[in-house]
């Protein structure tokens, strides 16, 4: 058993993440917080941990962190970064599932938050949490850059396929529709009930913060530059991502199929789906699993991927978890072993 | 005034046409057949057209279509293409809202559909009714071929791109959302709530019969083969198409926004957003509109254009009604006014 | 045509009275105001209504609100009351949306909203604006109180069995279901898409702000005192109020039926179903209708109404322009003939 | 270990049923029968057990079903009485969650379903499977009946009031607000999104099956007639129950809270919450709770009880489940501890 700590639990990363330790078997969770909620019993600002949880939230200046073995931070983008460095020099490992840590260049960084980062040098430091491509990094990580929801349903689609120079690097698209609860639990207008649902948008579409990260992660296993255009949408549910993916073949003779089970033959959460399937996000919801297809249509040299996620499970929380049974050498599907509800 | 009757009017696109036929300055309605409803009040069948409309659901085999100026089929798959002959020979004129008409290729059409088309003279004789496209022969025509939901948001969207050689004909993706009512309104498992609300998956991303109708109509005006990977996915509310459409600029010079508004500077019924804007669907819910916008993310040379409609609305029964009043040399407005329930 | 000015228009009923108001025949929409979106296009702010609507947003201290023949307040509670008198003394008639002069008794008025009245002289002058009852008084009125959402859809349901002595005034029941706009349109979390879809709750069940202004009109009609319990309920929908009421029959050979139909033959906007029927809350959204129907369940001496309406149509905005009608003597039915969309 | 069978696992309480059965520790599934599924791997055809349970489904006549030690009947009411009795004369134990045993009198069995109990002499053997009033019956049952949904919320609410004659037994109201799963896993046209989504209605409001079996069980612990209104209603949303229930207080001193706290003080399954909580569905969604909260408005005569499930887990699968955790001697609470999915 370890000690764990969760900083800025209010969210829905967060509720997940006590969801999902609360029944690990080898978590000890001893310290949760949150200034808004400082005070308040976690098991009466969350009905479903009721009964479950007895821990009171704590204000962050308070709370005993260090006296942890492992603290995941599900805080904001920003808050992360200055609150790390005296845990990780007491020795306490940190997974962050913010975008603090996700670029290893500061000036990338900064171009795309538009401030400086407040840690540099930690970004060397930091290990990328997508398991599939840096399991052994994350053996000796102590500090975790989880990767963000629509990053993660992108990366798993199409690592195989760029690791094995099946498609183009210039050549792809991703068009990425999420569930609202990637937006956030916060009090905003624009994903209200009343505004979100019967409703469908694209956003950003111009840009969007996820995509020097997932442009960085698949420059690295295809070896030359990326070229990516990426459109995210917002869709009337709470959970769920659904990654269609376009690329163009460079080797038409290629088993498609094959290089997928080939390269996710020994993953515990990728699971590639039979030829001609199309996955549903449902299928996923509540657990740690990416599931992914792939099409050819009409024979042509465009393939499409189809990649689903739960992007509160293996896009934050769930990921998390499975980045944390690495660390610390446990079975990797610890504590991840939920099955998705239907319906 | 005339006469106007609706074959099939137990699905999701009659029930649109009679809502707006119910109210529209120039129409009688005089004859709703449906097989299965056959002798219940419409206004029973549909709750929303009790107190509205105090017709009664005839058999077809004993509805006197004949005696209509007009007649609107919202059948399935080839059943117009059955019935229109007699009509057509005895004056009246006729809008399908099935495929049964949209290819002017009877191979083309057989290789889709599975089996012979029963009148193939008939394809030659029957203008496809987008408005935007084709205005000019829709004003004498006497057999109208309605045009597919799909096939309306993406056309519109890539229309004044091609026409004006902007963007490659052969190198273009349409990544499609569509509402549930899509799936039409049948006892089927797939579309019951427990099933399509909070879940989201593509289909038939292998090929997808709108397909041929799309890259017909890009056809006539990019002058050059087209070559388009199309992908439908099933969205979990209840009316809009999303298409998300992604081109490769032949001209980056080329002022898209001016394209766009030149093309479309005189249509009553598509809307182009100011750069940088992402339209939603509920924006045109039960109207008749398409609202686009463009997107060329990083500077680079792929075109990425959003366009929306509701796919009962422009998508179907609004662009059936949009079709009469051409025909009849009405305002082309009549009876299409309405404003979108919004929230 | 009357110049018409808005009071508040970035709400939920606001926005549905600017389109009610849009396409009504005899209004001159002339001034719309909201401090927070001042120097904002209507038409950008409310997608809907973007080409509909070509005012700018005032600011409330600078709009020429005095210049209208007609204001609506659609504030929140305690806007209207400060702002109304103005108006009235130059003769402006005046519609509230709020709940400021729904209750005669300053006294009650405190009581339920913690605060004095500002204008208590006020209260005897507000005619309150339920046509069914009220529709003589209303030609006439200069500041018309506009009823509650649930006030409304509770007491069409109640009013023809109290009149008629069919029920006990003191033992009524009100379980009352309400889409999620009834509770506005804010930055509010518990309204979020994802803490209100999928979920069911009562809420208020110790009191209810509503629950006075019922009582105060059933008392009108029953001749007596009334006792009512009211639970209210948040449904995971955008539109809809549906109230299950239950009373205690006091005289068991009343022809409930017959008593339903000759209290409500002449009214346009209440439509009794036939016996055995089950309302649904989507046959009348975007409409002005309250559709009811009642059930006897064994034969026993408990009658179960139920009435169901949109809460921002005849539960907001479209009682509102009912009421306008009737006050400025034009047809009842003007501007309010939308036929709700089904799907 | 002991050997399982589902027979008819197609619809959702038998989906719901292999979810939790393939992690309870204590159970091996070896047979899951379906007629219409017959020879399909049940992980291909409910895509959230792909990978979890490798099992075909076998058509009911050809399955060894009596080589179970505990057979589970998730049919349609009609089915399970028409084969249980060859399972108990082999010793094997058997679960019922359709209507066919839940009504102890074969007139009142065949009033309600319309048709003569197949093997009416098994009623009386039959257990009521709701453990909180029978929890030492089943201990030794051979056949349970497992309660309808509707009737486990109801029941939960009302029994310690009745029990300890707080509150009238004579003039009860339960107002029910269901899901959409509550209909079935079915081809029909009412419970498909467009119908059903954005909508809200009563359903069967002139009497419902479930209403015999509430009054049964309610009678046996009120220890007098029992006179009860019962309106179902449908939700948009696709799990959880909410009841809310209407009492006439007898003894206005009682201390409700105490009475709730202490009936239900040693259920691992009840959760009474504190004054003034309104429970949601979401907070026991997925799981075997159900929570209840009560309300006395105004401090009058007249006792407000609210009572969540989720209709398929303490309505259905999770219930059964807890009821052969009794009938083996097992913790109550095994295979049974998820915690709800929030959001």
């Amino acid at each position: 058993m370890i000690r764990v700590g969760v900083v800025g639990a209010t969210g829905y990363s967060g509720v997940e993440l006590l969801r999902l330790l609360s029944v690990h078997p080898q978590v000890s969770l001893t310290v949760i917080t949150s200034r808004k909620a400082a005070g308040q019993a976690v098991g009466e600002y969350f009905p479903n941990l009721r009964g479950v949880c007895s821990l009171v939230f704590s204000a962050p200046e308070e709370a005993p962190l260090t006296e942890c073995d492992l603290v995941f931070f599900a805080t904001p983008n920003g808050t992360a970064m200055n609150m790390v460095l005296p845990l990780l020099e007491r020795g306490v490992r940190v997974i962050d599932l913010s975008a603090d840590f996700r670029l290893a260049d500061p000036d990338e960084w900064r171009r795309w938050h538009g401030v400086e980062h407040a840690q540099p040098q930690l970004l060397e430091r930091a290990v990328y949490g997508l398991p599939e491509l840096n399991r052994a990094a994350l053996r000796d990580a102590r500090l975790v850059a989880n990767p963000g929801c629509y990053a993660t349903a992108v990366q798993l689609g199409l690592l195989p396929l760029l690791q094995e120079r099946v498609i183009s690097s210039e050549d792809l698209i991703a068009d990425a529709k999420s569930g609202v609860s990637g937006a956030g639990r916060k009090e905003q207008l624009a994903t209200q009930l009343c505004e979100a649902s019967e409703n469908l948008k694209a956003y950003a579409a111009g840009g969007h913060r996820h995509l020097p990260e997932i442009c960085q992660g698949l420059r690295a296993v295809s070896g030359g530059p990326v070229r990516l255009t990426f459109v995210p949408h917002l869709i009337p549910m709470i959970r769920g991502i659904h990654a269609t993916l376009y690329g163009r073949l460079k080797t038409p003779e290629a088993d498609v199929q094959a290089v997928f089970e080939h390269r996710y033959r020994d993953e515990p959460f990728v699971d590639v789906l039979p030829p001609g399937a199309h996955p549903e996000t449902r299928s996923v919801r509540g657990g740690n699993l990416c599931r992914v297809s792939w099409h050819r249509p009409g024979g042509r040299d465009t393939i499409v991927v189809l990649s689903v996620i739960d992007n509160l499970g293996k896009g934050a929380a769930g990921q998390a978890v499975q980045n944390m049974n690495i660390m610390f050498g446990w079975d990797e599907r610890a504590g991840l072993e939920q099955i998705a509800l239907l319906p």
